[in-house]
């Protein structure tokens, strides 16, 4: 039994620091380096990617809206087009970084609201699609199960890699409880590394419902924007590892 | 004899268009792209590759202060370590279009403010080369000839390319006239390309008080920011090639 | 008989210009003045105020979302207390710039992508009632016919003045003919005066069956981002006047 | 006795904070509000002037350079006329959200790298007295005694606002040591609280020499960056009251 571990990393900016970069790529195999366009100026980026690789974490290309002031986090209704652009861009960019640090960008996964966009938006989807294909067919994807994304990913002939999230709470149907919704996020550590540990081995995870429902992620994805995210990022490591499972890299 | 002609390019931004990419393609054989801090989205850097590309001409990082207001025309005083970065960024963000586009980043030529810094201010020279020594130590840099920036590149084992302007006024010690004073640039399209003629083939120029002054450029940077510039940058080319001139990239 | 024209003025960027502000403050009597966040920087802003308060034409912020890149032409799925925020911080810096020129901001015009949007879009079509009622509650919006935002605006007690467009294309239903389908725009100047002179007499418009349909605006928006543009805005107050009409400000 | 208490807030920026300016609101007499060009989004500055408001505390204006990725703290040698521009904008956006809360911009204070410039250098310093002057003359300026700025402010018939740090080191001439070197600030929060006390009654502050040097300043500044820096700034205010100094706005 395999799975790997991811976060998004380098979420500073200038004066303002967010996640602690440090502290993760002691925890996971694959970091979401942004890129720019929602976080991570250039010196954030060289730090992450000069970190990641001393310590073997595959670096993968977070690439989100251009929108400093929201962080990434509202949906753009941009051309398609542009999109495509402003997603080689940023992979372009993060290269650059991964190159003289020794390594590659291996993987590309969106951000904030346009991963939550590419679920469903099929122009957006086939534009951060096109953006790998172009730039790299064998780059894999990494998104949400059941996504118009890795649906498309797949059209085309990439490789699609499926995550699932630690600490979020599931429907009856598999997806996830919104967060404007109560109960959207598991906080109890104890509770996700458990739910952690049965998605990594038996492939399942309990819904809101107490039903049992399929969630055998290739990758977890952790949070670092709080101390306690880390602390709990750093549980699920070590219950995965004490469950007999490896914990490596997709890539 | 052979001398290369290049030339700003990509520096609109979203709405606003700036130089006549199109018209200039089919003149210069190198272009100098901006790569987003001064001037540049990702769909025009997309844009100017593939033409150029198309066209054989060879694709140069124009990298600048991160200034889209000042279009990286205002010196910054800016960390040295902080500004190796930047530059990394940018050439990885075109690389990526040029790497779609089938071919890649070829040379490196600083912007504006930074293009005038580093002719004399030592760690923003040495910032950029190390940048340019990091990514790729094969890469050659465009500039000034004497300035600290050729200086310090061939010291580090690069290669230094020195570019003249076919239609600035020099001083009788070989420097370009400050645009601040009268006569800094050479407006008479005709003169523009004797002078080009004569430095590509005698390697001088005729300086302000009529002497004589040695300036045997490998590249002759020409303008394209308006239609009258687009029309004299296309005659010093004929000229250039009427003279029995090879024009020819450097790189 | 009475109408305004209003035009989109200071959408420019640093070394970008973009709208004749000049030539369009002899035309029109309401400047819809960019305010930084899709176009308009600070010294931009401080020329046309000036040349508008010369002139005596009325001064109104012409806000949007914060997207220089996209030129607020993107919806942006802000929250709206944020969008509220937004609105107000460039009202305020338009505000000191018409201080210092002796007048003061009139109205406010939503632009682009948020103009659209608020249209239909209940809650940002609330931020920015929301906004102008906080700042001043004297100050007039400027909008659509029949827009959610002209509802919502006089639902709370402020002026709605609702504009029409010279060169634009109008359904059976008086709707705006989306600009995607052929025939959005009138590009003919004496249709597009007559349309004018029509509208601000007799309160009609010839929708494209060929039909008769309400328009009654108080204001009328010219363009001015081509010289044709600024040829047109001119023939169409010349032909308003030549009518009998008086082009007069609404604030 | 009486001195004012001052601090810059409102230095978040989107996802991410910095200054804790409810805590600092508690302690402070004048808020220096950024506004927006170094940090400050207008969600920022709506609370940062609610809650100042709410409480009696005075807000001014904290301008600086555009340059979000550098936080303001690179001299940027921009065309003294533009800089005049980006101070009126950034006065005036930071009104409009006093203006909703009841008050007014009641002085200004620029920041990081332009507070540096303008001590000595002339134009710069200029331009902020010019657009200061031009906005209301009657708003003070806040900033280092001795310096072009302040001197240039008098000149104009400005008033000129003199302040000091409570915890930064002064030299024998009286000036402050480079924070390059160390021993620049001062770190005990005992001695901090002393010499605030001493410059508010003896109007003398102990340089490195041990001399004792002129330090009679209207305002004292205090850091809020980090939970240590709120805690002196506390410690500053209550041991300034038990030395019976009123701690009020000098506006």
């Amino acid at each position: 039994m395999v799975i790997d571990l991811n976060s998004d990393l380098g979420e500073g900016f200038g004066a303002w620091p967010l996640t602690d970069d440090e502290a993760l790529l002691d925890i996971v195999t694959s970091a979401n380096v942004a890129c720019g366009f929602h976080a991570g100026d250039p010196s954030v980026l060289r730090k992450v990617t000069e970190l990641a690789a001393e310590r073997g974490v595959v670096i993968g290309a977070q690439v989100g809206y251009r929108d400093l002031a929201g962080f990434g986090r509202r949906f753009i209704d941009m051309d398609p087009h542009e999109l495509v652009n402003d997603v080689l861009y940023q992979i372009g960019a993060l290269e650059g970084f991964a190159k003289i640090a020794g390594t590659r960008v291996r993987y590309v996964k969106p951000h904030g609201a346009l991963y939550n966009a590419v679920v469903h938006h099929t122009e957006q989807a086939a534009a951060v699609v096109d953006a790998v294909k172009r730039y790299d067919p064998g780059l894999p994807i990494l998104g949400l199960p059941g996504s118009e994304l890795l649906r498309q990913a797949e059209a085309e002939g990439l490789t699609a890699v499926e995550e699932a999230f630690a600490d979020r709470a599931y429907t009856p149907e598999g997806r996830l409880v919104s967060r404007r919704l109560p109960g959207a996020v598991v906080h109890e550590p104890g509770e996700v590394v458990r739910r952690s540990v049965r998605m990594a081995t038996d492939g399942t995870v309990t819904a809101t419902d107490g039903s049992s429902v399929a969630a055998r992620p290739r990758s977890l994805c952790v949070h670092g924007d709080t101390a306690g995210a880390v602390e709990i990022a750093r549980k699920v490591r070590q219950g995965l590892l004490d469950a007999g499972i490896e914990v490596r890299s997709f890539a």
